[in-house]
This record gives structure tokens, C-alpha cells and sequence, in this order.
């Protein structure tokens, strides 16, 4: 282990963050709220630790997969627990647990709550609760990796260690503009939702607020209600946009490129439309009797797919309290997750466009046992290498997520309850059924539970395995 | 495929159940009873299909293993079919679907029923009912291949078929001497047990139907209340007997032989008994308030957790009334399922090993990405072909699971009854929590749904690939 370059990315990681916790800082000012002295102290103590550690230059720049997976958890760690001081520190949320519960849930883009009004909370503690979102939703790595010149070609394992989805593809020749042209789309569609948010009659700081989350498919708002409230054209818009930012980023790119055909034939794109498609539809008619018409109920069922499979959260309608198809369909969608490449989380389409095609491929091989076929996506053949670690990752999360299940059923609860927190937390949703439910929050879990739920968060964002690998003594070994 | 050979198995499938309805036909004679006609009904009807099919020869003895596959499957639908015929023609259970509901549960080890009270049959149909158990657990092909001198050494496909686990191991050099072995350890454990049982105050007819369904891991009984009304003697010979059939074969196999250390060193085993003996410990504890002592706590749990992980479902007491953390320990059990090369059903251990070992490696790799390390186990590599087909499997069933929890959610019933009644049917366990708990059954479901669960419960004894092969078009090609 290079600890010296860990160190290295970690300070500059906490200068980062004092940088957007300005965002907060300034907002206070706006407003003129009191508790924005606790932005003002977490700045300080992000500089305090984070100049010295980037003062000491390392010495040795030799930068491998597991340098990327360590410096990415950690990096979270780190910037989960000091973006939680402000609202421990204003006393917003009194326990640090849930503090920290609800940071996590920001940078992770899960949006699971602990608060039961957020209306509470004052300007400040919103904004910053939702700008987590926005932050975590492209990843604060893969923005280092355009501030920082780093030597080598190497750092591209600090890329492929944050962002989601079995294979990052180098949109450029190199890493650097490659982070740039990620960013340079999630600002642009960022800013366009916001324009458009405002035009149809949202107040400014809600717009933002709820930009962000859309942005990161995060999930957390500024009323209780979600966005029950607002004006259907509100909700639509916020319902394509959702999607939007669940599509691979590849496919924007292509378009920006101009690459059109590329950008259409995308195979997992088009399955992940074409799920949302046959879900909308099936749950519009199984909830026709909940709603006056078959628009509002198509585009209430539109909303709740698209925010449970991009892994968003956001609500309109308790779904729990809808018939068990539509029930059953929204929990499977929590699985399936967003595209690769996408600010969404869950399993991931293309994931699941690999394992359909093996088990194809596996069925051919038994029939015509000498057939020899490789595994094609988008016309290029997959690497064995991908499809082994597809398998892999399969494997941990089932693991994961029998370990949490069995870790927070100490609690008691219902078993749709804990189940659905699992789905919910290690796929980066945010509500689930039940307790957990839209109109539920995760206060009825005990602080035991709640850290369970954030090391799924956690592991949910990163995949897995960065965070799996911290448990390994291999890992600490010097070279 | 080469459709003589797969007749005149199926053939050879009808002859052979009409020999074996001949016990339950006696049954009847012995005490008397009318519905008796319906079994020589049934003999009749087996054997007027049965015997012109045996009697064409197949000129081609080509045997692959696609053939192996649809051998397998379409046996078990017939011989499910035609079992199903004296449960109807008697009007024991007046609505066909139910009665291949009953059948399909029976053979295929599960024990999922749809009477409220066994007690209203005929001793005739208890008996038949428990027998299903004993001919399905370790299977009406494997019994053939004793029977059947088939020419060429491909028939293996037959038993690769229908032999739960990843991998048949040949004890024998012949095939033929393997399938006996099985076959003779399987019938003496089976009168071991009825001796234990009737020695301790059984009467012979339960014994008899207790001992059909310990071996088979199956879990019809004679009375609703299952196991819960006998002597707790008698419940402790069910619990170690239940593990014992639980046991993969080979360990027996290796007793017989004198290769104790081999016998003690089989990892699947090893693992097997460490996770049942942690379930038992941490759920006597969890259930201690619902218990007079720690003892009776113990056997309670003891016997549940032999009953769920060997997926044979005799109950002693109402688990579903347990508290969050064992239930929670229970449906993680009903998935881990018993060992391969035993009677029973589930994902089996072995594959959990493999995987476990896969992630293992995976990390490994992130770490020394040169490294090159087989798997391995009981000191030997695994094959790169088992742990691919692995990996299949669990895609496969996670899928089969899905859509059958999606097509039984439009009973509208709640998540867990179904989520544990698909369990329950695709692990071949029997009951489930909630509605389909140890006191309920699966009468509540539509017979769209019990045919849905029918399918799981064949996908499950047969391992779904067998099963999914017959709905591919090129499989029925000719060659």
C-alpha cells in the first residue's frame, strides 16, 4: 500500500469539501441563519487537516487498483463524516448517528431520511443536505481528477473505483478529459432542470434543491410531502429528467459527438427504456382504480418508476399503499437500478444485460456442448475478465445483503420493513415499504441498525468492493 | 434430439409407476378402503401407454446430454400427471390443478400442501401421498438406471439430470453400480428410521409415512399438525435423521468403503453442519421467552432449522409467530438448502462454497492482479465449467424467482406470503411465513398461481435447467 499518495488524495479531498461547503456558508448569509457558523467551523477543521496532508508531496506516485479502491472509501468516509458536523454541531440533528445517517444518505445519493419534517430544518441544512446529492452523484474523485495533474496513466483505477458499473469507458484518450466531459454534461442538464423547474412556477431555492437531487438521483427534498405538492408539469418534468440522468453518460457523449447511431443502438440503454416502458404501463392499469383518469394514473405510475429505478426516491403517491403487482414491480425495479455509467444506483442494466446473455449462452453450450460464442454487447465481445467480476459482484451483494438483513431484523421490525430498508439503502433509493414507506422515515431503526444501513449506502455507491477490500489485512500490506 | 430414445424412457417411467402405485394399492386393500379403485385405475392406465412404448425399440441410442435434460423433465411431468390421477378419480381432491399441486409437491420433495385437514383422506392416499416423497427424493430415473442396461457410457446425462448439485461425482466406475449404491444406502437409512421411529411408539403406518418423508426431505405428514403431537423421543429421531438425509451421499459412500478421513474432510459437509449448528445456537437463544427451558428451546430450534435447511418442512410449533430474527434465519436457511448429492433441495452448499471461494479469489486478484490461483475443493481445482455453470444457475434462478413472485403478486396477496411461498416451492421446502406458515397452506392462492408454483417446484427438484430447455425452439430440432 502507497500510503503516501493516500494521504495525499485524502487532503485534497477535505480541501474540496471545504470549497463546496462554502455553497451552505453563503446561503446562510442569504437567509441570515444563525446556524451558519457551524459551515464556518467545518471549513476550518476540513483546511486544518487538509493543507498539511497536501503540503507533504508524495514521495512515491506508483498508483494501482487497490491505491484507487482504498483512496476512494476512505475518501467517503472522510467526507461523510465531516460533511456531517454542521448538522450535529447547529444541533439540527442532535445524534451524530443520525447526522452522519442522513450525510450518508446525501453523498451516496440514496436520500433515505431520519428526519420526520424536514420543514424544520432551516435553509442552510437543506441546501447542503441536498447539494450532497449533486456532489455524490458524479463523484468527488472523479472531480480531483481534473484539478489534480497526476503523473502516470494509472489514476484511471481511481475512476474505475467510484464511478458505477462493471467497465468505465474512456470517453477520451485521456482520464482528465474524460472527468471533464462527464461534468461539463451533468452541469448542463443540472443547470436545463433548473431553468425549466423555475419557468413552471418553482421557487429558486427549490429548484436547486430539487435539481440537485434529480441530478444525483438522490431523493431528499425540502417539504415531507416530496414532491406531492407541486404542479403536474412539475412533476413531469422532474419525472423525464430523472430518467434522463439514469441514462449511461455515454450516450450523451455520443450525442455531443455526434454519433448518433452509436448513441441509439446502446443495448443497455434500450433495455433499461424499455423496462421502465412495460412497468409504467403495467402498473398505470393495476392502479386505474386509485386515480380519475388513465393519464393521471399513467403519470403517477411514471413518476414512481422512473424515481425507484434511477434509485431518485422522490415522491408523489404512497405507493404502499398500492395492489401487490405494482408493489412487487416497484421492489424488483429497486434492484435493477440505473445504467452503468449513470448517477443511479442499484444492480445496474448493463450488469443485467451480461448475466441474461451467459445464461443464453449457457443454454446454447448445453444444447450444441462445442459451440464457441463470446458474450457481445453493443457489436464488441465482453471481456471474461468483466463477466467474472459481474458474477463476483452478484455474489457479494446477495452476501451483503443477507448479512444486513439479518444484522437489522435485531430490531424486530417486519420483515417487508427490513427488507425493503436493505433494497433501499444498498441500492441508493431511499424509501422502501412499510415503515420505511414514502410517508415513513428510518428514525424507527435503532443506532445499531442505522450503521448497518450506512455501510450499505456506503457499499452500494462504491460497489462493493472498494469498501470490501478495507476489511482485508492483504490491502495494509507496504510493498 | 432423438425422439425413440426419449419415448422409450418414458415408457420405461409409466411401467415402472404403475409398479410402484401397487404399495398404496394395497394399502387400501389392507384397510378396506374404496378409493383403492382408483390406483387400479390408474396401473391400468400407466400401462397401456406404458408397454407399447417399451416395446419399440429405439434404433438410434444416441444419448447426449440434451436428451439427458428432456428425458428428465418430460418423465417428471408424467409421472406428476398420471401420479396426480388417484387423488382425482377417488375425489379426495376434487379439483384437478390441486390434486397436481399435491402430486407435483410430493414427488418433487416440497410438501407444500393444499388440504387443511390430511386427516379426512384414506389411509390409501396418505400413503401414496408420503411415498411420492421417498420415489421423488432421490429420483424414478435414477432407480432406472439400474434397471435399464443402457448401452454406451452417455446415460451418465440421465443422471447429471436429475442429481441435485453442481457436479455428480462418480463413485463407481459404472454408472450403473453408482446408481445402486445410492440407491441401497438410501433404502437402509430409510428402515433404520422406521425401526427408530416405531420402537419409540410410532404407529407402523406413521412410521412408515414419516420415514417416506425424512428421506425424502419431503414433509407430508398424517396429521395437521405435523410432527407437533408426537413424543419429543420422536422428534429428536425426525431432526437427525432430517440432517442425515441432508448429508451429501458421498460421505456415506466413503464410510462404507473405510475412507474415513475422506468422509470427515468433505468441505461441503463441514460447512453444512457449522451453519446449521450457528442457526440452531442464536435462534434457542432468540426464542428462549417462548420456551419453558433452554433444552426445550434447543430441540425447537434444532428441529426447525433441520426441517427448513434439509427442505423438509415438518413443523413442531408455529414459527411464523417467532420473533423477527430467527424468522429472518429461517428464509435465509430455506435458500441455503441441503447438500448436494442428497435428498434435498435449495441452492445446496456446494454451490454456496464455490461462490464464497470465487469472491474470495476476486479479491485476491484486486490485490496481486498476476496472481493465478484455482479454485479448490476437498483439495481438488474446480473446474473453470462448474464454477461458469454456478454462476448461471444463480442468474437463473434469481430470474425464475422474480417472474414467479410477479405472477402470483396478482392474487393480491402480501409480500411476504408470497415471497416465502415462491421460496418455499422453488427451494422444494414446503411451508412458508404468513399465510402459507406452518399452520396455513397454499389453498389461498388462484390455480394461476399454483401452477405457477407447480413450475417452481419441478424448476427446483430438476435444478431449472432441465426445465428451461424445453422452452427452446432448438432443442426439438432433429439432428
Amino acid at each position: 500500500m502507497n500510503y503516501s499518495i493516500v494521504f495525499y488524495i485524502i487532503g485534497w479531498v477535505l480541501n474540496i469539501e471545504a470549497a463546496l461547503l462554502l455553497l451552505p456558508g453563503l446561503t446562510a448569509l442569504i437567509y441570515r441563519e444563525r446556524s451558519g457558523f457551524a459551515f464556518l467551523i467545518t471549513i476550518l477543521l476540513c483546511l486544518c487537516i487538509g493543507i498539511p496532508l497536501v503540503l507533504r508531496r508524495p514521495a512515491n506516485r506508483v498508483f494501482y487498483l487497490r491505491e484507487g479502491f482504498v483512496c476512494t472509501s476512505l475518501s467517503w468516509l472522510v467526507l461523510s463524516c465531516m460533511g456531517a458536523l454542521p448538522f450535529w454541531i447547529s444541533g439540527c440533528i442532535p445524534h451524530p448517528i443520525d447526522a452522519l445517517f442522513e450525510t450518508v444518505s446525501g453523498f451516496t445519493t440514496t436520500g433515505a431520511s431520519i428526519l420526520p419534517r424536514v420543514e424544520a430544518l432551516p435553509h442552510c441544512m437543506l441546501f447542503w443536505r441536498s447539494f450532497t446529492h449533486w456532489i455524490g452523484g458524479m463523484g468527488v474523485l472523479v472531480f480531483l481528477l481534473i484539478l489534480l495533474p497526476m503523473s502516470g496513466g494509472s489514476h484511471m483505477n481511481l475512476m474505475k473505483a467510484e464511478s458505477p458499473g462493471p467497465s468505465v469507458s474512456r470517453l477520451m484518450p485521456k482520464v482528465r478529459a474524460t472527468a471533464r466531459v462527464l461534468y461539463l454534461i451533468y452541469i448542463f442538464l443540472t443547470a436545463a432542470l433548473v431553468l425549466l423547474l423555475v419557468l413552471g412556477g418553482m421557487p429558486l431555492f427549490d429548484s436547486l434543491a430539487h435539481a440537485f437531487g434529480t441530478a444525483g438521483t438522490g431523493g431528499f427534498g425540502v417539504r415531507s410531502d416530496s414532491i406531492a405538492g407541486y404542479s403536474t408539469y412539475l412533476q413531469v418534468v422532474i419525472t423525464v429528467f430523472m430518467i434522463l440522468f439514469g441514462i449511461n453518460f455515454n450516450a450523451y457523449f455520443f450525442l455531443l459527438t455526434r454519433k448518433f447511431r452509436q448513441a441509439l443502438e446502446l443495448e443497455e440503454v434500450r433495455a433499461w427504456l424499455a423496462v421502465i416502458l412495460a412497468a409504467v404501463l403495467i402498473i398505470s392499469i393495476n392502479v386505474l382504480p386509485y386515480f380519475d383518469s388513465f393519464l393521471q394514473a399513467l403519470q403517477q405510475a411514471a413518476f414512481q418508476v422512473a424515481s425507484i429505478i434511477t434509485t431518485t426516491g422522490f415522491a408523489t403517491a404512497d405507493f404502499n399503499q398500492w395492489p401487490q403487482l405494482s408493489r412487487t414491480i416497484l421492489v424488483i425495479l429497486m434492484f435493477i437500478g440505473a445504467c452503468a455509467g449513470s448517477t443511479g444506483g442499484g444492480i445496474k442494466m448493463s450488469r443485467l444485460v451480461i448475466l441474461v446473455k451467459s445464461v443464453a449462452k449457457e443454454l446454447q453450450l448445453t444444447l450444441h456442448p462445442r459451440s464457441v460464442k463470446k458474450i457481445q454487447i453493443d457489436g464488441r465481445p465482453v471481456e471474461h475478465e468483466v463477466i467474472r467480476s459481474t458474477n463476483v459482484f452478484l455474489v457479494v451483494y446477495i452476501l451483503v445483503f443477507t448479512f444486513s438483513l439479518l444484522l437489522i431484523s435485531l430490531d424486530d421490525l417486519d420483515l417487508v420493513t427490513n427488507f425493503t430498508a436493505v433494497a433501499a439503502t444498498l441500492n441508493n433509493i431511499g424509501p422502501g415499504l412499510e415503515l420505511v414507506g414514502p410517508t415513513g422515515n428510518f428514525t424507527v431503526f435503532s443506532p445499531f441498525s442505522k450503521l448497518v444501513l450506512i455501510f450499505d449506502m456506503l457499499a452500494g455507491r462504491l460497489e462493493l468492493f472498494p469498501l470490501l477490500l478495507l476489511f482485508s489485512k492483504n490491502t495494509w500490506k507496504k510493498f
